[in-house]
């Protein structure tokens, strides 16, 4: 394709996403396709010669549109927000129509020295101390891996190097809360511990890691001849938000020489604001922190931070330095290869630089700042309302909740639940996740997509309401 | 940012985009910029306030162009390509303006069947039988590092759900060419082997694998009490393009029941051309296949092909099903987070969609061959030229070479070769990657890139005549 060919179809997308964008709230927020139903419109083979523009676009109406559930809905409750700012849709299309591919500092220098000056904006407007070192990595679950194998290779003195986690003549062992993303489990798993060494900490009411329970394991491994190698610890848990208690778990592991990784992915965006920050009181003393601003924040996914103390084990645990990809500049710059799993490596910086200038770190408070409110909101008219139980405390955008009407429970409590989440994520006037706490299905309501307002909130509500009254 | 200001500065942006591919030609390949000079002309904090998108763009013109290496330009011949054709570029665009992410099926149907099917569609356009199912991951590092695990998850029947590798009694073996690439090395370190477990296999003259150097290496492993767990060849070796006996490895997999894995990363493209097929005969006996699409074949970076014979075990080894991820359609239907390490997906088929369509299958053929026949052209120059020796049998798109002036060896020839490769490089006007081969240093010229014409392939040798000459 001619550059001049990209020009005009490249503006015709540009409409059409702007379009997409703004018949948003129009559009039932959840996708009701059949399994299998887009497939079928779609031929067994490419074609042999070019099909026209037109065609294609045609397609991405007829056949994609119908088939999506709409992330960027301003009455998206599901899951954890992914908001993909118009401004960082910029950033991220420049990325791409650049094709550079960051191999080691000489293959794009651009491309690395953004991506060291946007993670220090960001550890800045995070309130993080100049100790830590950031990249970017495409998820938490890839960062909380990289912090488990580091996790490993420090307790093992760099075991890789010679017979391997295999060659270790005691179990390591892993520490995580209950209320841990899956990914935790997923990572100790993958990094080759096993299920039998991962020990899910039991938590509190509010549903937060029990330090007690913790040093009880760490010591009960102990005494039966295991390793305690590492602690994940979760600000701002999936589930219901839950903020582990850090400074005590800091504690921990400085006395038992443990790994703390820090687990922010949802929270972690919240920072940026002052008055959050007690959530992670004890971070300064964690090795490794993940958070994802492909979250909350609005940078377009994929885009998770991480960031390390010891940069140089960091280095040391992922390097490699095959004669084609060593330059004269090795040893004075950041290779960032050498920072995570993946050797090729996108030019994601950029889509943080535009978010970040053309929104301005003011109205990404702000904006943060009104989910709150609005959680706030919520949680009080659920707190107000007769048959409702609201189940979490209420510190970040998440709201959990159950509908109990009298003389429901266990079983019949549940399809209950099920059903009025069902009927409600059907009409496709909103959507929110079920999830299971202590045993039993209950809503959650995960606030701040971009477009959200109050009535998008009170509408939210409202139709939960009429939806347990049916 | 709202829809209208984003068609206004996308349409900019996409203008930008165009003029950047349109005065690649005139650029030097190579940045020159010095360590740190990025770096230096930024901010130390993101604005407070917005900026002016004029003075983004302004910046990109400004700071970040002069610090690319262009990746895109017609006479980049370093590394392998990674083409960002801008058919493919258009459907990226069109992924990050929609904001998806795919989790499971149910949050966004299109992401998933769309990747269904072009995993389908390039497997039918690679040749491969129906036995194959495909999945889009970022890297070959990435899908590497999931075989890997699956073989060492296979031979320990899932030990991960148990004591995990450490439990382990007999270590675990891995076998590759000592011509593989770093990351089958790093793969097999992160995987929790160790090193002293990894077996790097002699080759012959063209650089391809020993077969019967790796079934002594199998023996003598099992002599010694170890267990032979997986295979990993390269088809299209990083330094030369070499090419692994497969056949014969298949067998000696089939004989001592180890995983076999394929890494096709750069050669895989070049399997839509049947004359090409040869390369990878056998590839049907293996258990898991990656390929990218990122490198020549044009699609945006990032896009790699794994396929596996048995999408079972791949999801029994990588699937987490907690209870917010879980979905009525579960069960019926794919959900590629356990297919992978990431949970967070990107809409990456879309990128793969635009190109095949737009472009077709047959100009995608016919672009391959052009390379192909470029590489001949420039083999049969060195060949004929007096003072130059090819050290690779060229049957793709790579040319491996040394000027060998009279009474020039060892430490001096080392020297000479850098510095006519160093002072080519430094001209701007091509750019080709040093590399290693049985201890000495030589150019590896690696064709490929979208706008290579034959004039771009003369005007290379032409320069590196006039620098040996010098
Ligand atoms: C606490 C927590 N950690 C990790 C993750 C995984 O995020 P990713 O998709 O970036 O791997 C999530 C996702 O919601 C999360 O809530
Ligand atoms: C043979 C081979 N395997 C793997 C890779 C790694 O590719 P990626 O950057 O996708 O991890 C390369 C990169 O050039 C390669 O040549």
């Amino acid at each position: 394709m001619k550059p001049e060919t990209f020009r005009t179809y490249g503006h015709a997308l540009v409409d059409w996403i702007a379009h997409y964008r703004e018949r948003l709230p129009e559009l039932s927020v959840w996708s009701h396709v059949s399994p299998g139903a887009i497939r079928a419109q779609l031929p067994l083979d490419p074609p042999e010669e070019p099909e026209s523009f037109e065609a294609v676009l045609a397609d991405l109406e007829q056949i994609i549109l119908p088939g999506l559930s709409h992330w960027q809905h301003p009455r998206f409750f599901g899951y954890f927000p992914a908001n993909a700012a118009l401004a960082s849709v910029l950033g991220d299309m420049v990325s791409t129509g650049l094709g550079q591919l960051g191999l080691n500092w000489q293959s794009s220098p651009a491309l690395t020295e953004l991506e060291e000056q946007m993670t220090e904006w960001m550890r800045r407007l995070l309130g993080l101390s100049d100790g830590w070192r950031g990249v970017i990595q495409d998820t938490a679950s890839t960062s909380t891996l990289v912090a488990l194998i580091c996790a490993r290779e420090r307790m093992t003195s760099h075991g890789a190097t010679r017979g391997g986690l295999q060659a270790e003549e005691l179990p390591l062992t892993v520490y995580c809360s209950g209320q841990s993303h899956s990914s935790v489990e997923k990572a100790a798993l993958l990094a080759g511990f096993g299920r039998d060494n991962l020990r899910p900490i039991a938590t509190d009411a509010a549903h937060a890691l029990r330090p007690e329970v913790l040093v009880e394991a760490i010591q009960r491994d102990l005494a039966e001849g295991r390793r305690p190698c590492a602690v994940v610890a979760t600000i701002g848990s999936t589930a219901t938000t839950a903020v582990d208690p850090l400074e005590a778990m800091v504690a921990i592991c400085r006395e038992y020489g443990l790994w703390l990784h820090v687990d922010a992915a949802m929270a972690g965006s919240a920072m940026i604001l002052p008055e959050c920050r007690w959530m992670w009181q004890g971070v300064e003393q964690a090795d490794s922190l993940v958070l994802n601003p492909h979250k909350w924040l609005g940078v377009a996914f994929d885009c998770s931070l991480y960031y390390v103390r010891d940069p140089q084990h960091l280095i040391q645990v992922m390097s490699t330095n095959p004669s084609y990809l060593q330059t004269s500049a090795d040893g004075i710059v950041t290779n960032y290869r050498d920072w995570g799993l993946p050797l090729g490596r996108r030019f994601r910086a950029l889509k943080l630089w535009f978010l970040l200038r053309l929104e301005g770190a003011a109205a990404l408070r702000e904006r943060l700042r009104r989910d709150l409110a609005l959680a706030q909101w919520l949680a009080a008219q659920i707190d107000a309302t007769e048959g409702w139980v609201r189940l979490n405390p209420v510190h970040l955008q998440t709201v959990c909740v159950r509908h109990e009407p009298p003389g429901l429970a266990d079983d019949a409590l549940d399809r209950h639940t099920l059903d009025w989440i069902g009927r409600l994520n059907a009409s496709g006037v909103a959507y929110l996740t079920p999830a299971v706490l202590d045993g039993r299905w209950m809503a959650r309501i995960s606030l701040g997509a971009e477009l959200t307002t109050q009535e998008d909130v009170a509408h939210l509500w409202q139709a939960m309401c009429a939806e347990v009254s049916t």
